[in-house]
C-alpha cells in the first residue's frame, strides 16, 4: 500500500497500489520531433502549450516535460517550459533531463512536489540526482541501468533497483518518493520482454514496495499495429501491478486499455469512468448526455 | 507446467502454462438464439456449419457445441451436432450440456479426446459426471460453484476448485484433465469482479498446478463498448495466467486482446502470429502478402 504523492500548487496526485493508474503525458518532448525542437530552441512554446492542454484533455494526470534539444540552452528552456505549463494547466509535472543543471533548474522553477525524472543507478548519477530529490523534498523516477548498460537480466534489473533504493535511503529519501522504471525493451528484438516487465514489476511492488512507471510504447517499437499493442501491453501490466507510466494519451487504444484495466482492477467505482465515456447520449440523462457529447467532440477533434 | 490434451481424430491442442492461449469458440449453443434453436430443432444444422468454420477460420482452436433447447431431444441433437461439426472441421470439441444423457450421447459420437463441458462442485454432479470423465478418458471443465450456489467470495470458490480437483483423483482423474472455470461475475454488478479473477487465476495455477477457462464475456454484461471491455479482460488474465477461455472469436477486439497476450507472454515466437495478421502487404513479399489479403478478405466478410 505504498502511495507516491506528487502535486501542484493547488493539485495533488497519488500513484498508488489501490489508485486509478496515472497517465504521465509523454508529448512535450523535442526527441524526434524536428519542428518542435526548432521552435523550443527559439522560445516558441506555441506547441508546449497545445500538447499540455491536449494531453491533459485526454486523460493524463500528470505531464512530463523535456526540453533536450542538442546545443541549445537546457537549463532555460526546461525552466521556461514549467513555468509556463504550470500557469495554463494544474496538474503535476515530471522535470525530464539526462543534464542534471537542467533538472536543478527546473526544480527551482517548479510550484509542488514533482516528479524528478530520473535517476539510474550509476554512481555518478545517484551522487548528482539524489541530493536534489532530498533538498527539493520530490519524488523521484528510477531508471534500472547501471554503468554495465541495461541488463537483458530482469533479476540484475531488479537488483540495480533496490541499489538506488537503498541508496535513496542514505540520502534520506523514502522509497514512496522512489517510483521505478524496470525497463521495457522492444518485443520485437527480445521475445522474453513483455514476461520479464510482468515478473520485474510483481517482484518491486512485493519485495522493494514500490511505485513503478515505464515508457510503455518502447514494447511495441518495430512492429506493425503498434497503438492496439500497447493498450494491450498496459492493460497487462497494470494487472501485474504497474501504478504509472509515461505515454500517449492522445491514443485512443492507450486510453481504452488504462481504462479497461482500471475496470478489471476495480479502481474505476461502479465502472463510473468507462460508462462516462462509452455510454451512448440514448442511454442517460439530457445533462449528463450534454457532458458526453463534448468529450465525443474532442475526441474527434483530435484523431 | 501443466498440460492438457484434448484432441480429434487427427489433431492435438494443448492448453497449458506455456502454451498459445486456447480459444474454445462459443458460437455454437442455441441459449438466446432463438432462430439458431428452432433450425436445430428442426434438425436444420447449416448455421451450425457456418457457425464452425467461421470460428476456425477466425482463430478458435477449440469448439464448444451446446444443444441446449428446451422440449427437444437434445441427447440425439447434441451427437448429430458433434458428428457434422467433427466431418467439416478438424479441431477438437467441448462437449456442453447440463444434462447428463447428452453429455454422455455426445462422448459416445464423438472421435478422439474431448473436453466435456462440465462438472460442479454439487454432489450429485460430481458423482454424474466424473465417472463419464473416467470411463472416456477425456478432460473436463470444472465450474466452481456448488450446492450453495456461486459464492461471491473467490477464495469459496476456490475451495469448490479443490474440492473437484480432490474427488476427480478418488475416480482416476488426474488434474492435468481438469480446466477449472473460477468463474466471472459481471463487473457492472460486483465492482471487485475482475481482481477476484486475477486472484483465483494465480491460486488455482500455482495451488492446484490447474489449467484454467471461462466466460470471458460475462465480465462487460449490461456495460457499454463490451468487445473492447472484453478484448483487455481476456489480455489480463491472461497475464495473470489463465490458459484458455470460451469465448467468441469473430469480434476483432477478443483476438486482439487474445493476439497482443501471446506476444507480452512470449507465447508468439518472434511474433510471427501477430506480424502475419497486421503487417501491411507492402512490406512483405508477394507470396506473404498474397496470404495475408486471404485472411483479410474473410476478416471483412465476417465483419
Amino acid at each position: 500500500m505504498t502511495d507516491t504523492v506528487i502535486s501542484s500548487a493547488n493539485r495533488e496526485v497519488r500513484i498508488g497500489f489501490e489508485q486509478p493508474f496515472v497517465i504521465i503525458g509523454e508529448r512535450i518532448n523535442p526527441t524526434g520531433r524536428k519542428i518542435l525542437a526548432e521552435e523550443m530552441k527559439q522560445g516558441d512554446y506555441t506547441r508546449v502549450e497545445q500538447d499540455a492542454l491536449a494531453q491533459v484533455a485526454a486523460g493524463a494526470r500528470m505531464l512530463d516535460v523535456n526540453a533536450g534539444i542538442p546545443l541549445a540552452d537546457e537549463p532555460r528552456i526546461l525552466a521556461e517550459c514549467i513555468r509556463l505549463v504550470q500557469s495554463i494547466t494544474d496538474v503535476p509535472l515530471s522535470i525530464d533531463s539526462s543534464i542534471v543543471a537542467a533538472l536543478e533548474a527546473g526544480l527551482e522553477a517548479y510550484q509542488g512536489k514533482p516528479l524528478l525524472n530520473s535517476v539510474t543507478g550509476e554512481e555518478e548519477r545517484l551522487e548528482a540526482v539524489l541530493p536534489l530529490v532530498a533538498k527539493y523534498k520530490c519524488a523521484v523516477v528510477a531508471i534500472s541501468n547501471d554503468e554495465a548498460g541495461i541488463s537483458e537480466n530482469p533479476d540484475e534489473r531488479f537488483e540495480v533497483a533496490r541499489k538506488i533504493v537503498q541508496r535513496a535511503a542514505d540520502h534520506g529519501v523514502h522509497y514512496s518518493d522512489i517510483v521505478v522504471d524496470p525497463l521495457v525493451m522492444p518485443v520485437g528484438a527480445v521475445n522474453s520482454a513483455g514476461r520479464q516487465v510482468l515478473h520485474l514489476v510483481k517482484r518491486l511492488r512485493e519485495e522493494l514496495k514500490v511505485n513503478t512507471t515505464c515508457g510503455a510504447s518502447n514494447f511495441s517499437f518495430g512492429i506493425p499495429n503498434r497503438k492496439g499493442m500497447d493498450g494491450h501491453f498496459l492493460s497487462m501490466i497494470i494487472g501485474a501491478g504497474m501504478t504509472s507510466a509515461i505515454t500517449n494519451p492522445l491514443h485512443e487504444d492507450v486510453m481504452q486499455g488504462v481504462m479497461a484495466a482500471d475496470v478489471v482492477m476495480g479502481h474505476d467505482r461502479n465502472c463510473a469512468r468507462w460508462l462516462k465515456k462509452y455510454r451512448q447520449p440514448a442511454d442517460a440523462s439530457g445533462t449528463a448526455a450534454a457532458g458526453r457529447a463534448g468529450r465525443a467532440g474532442r475526441r474527434r477533434r483530435r484523431a
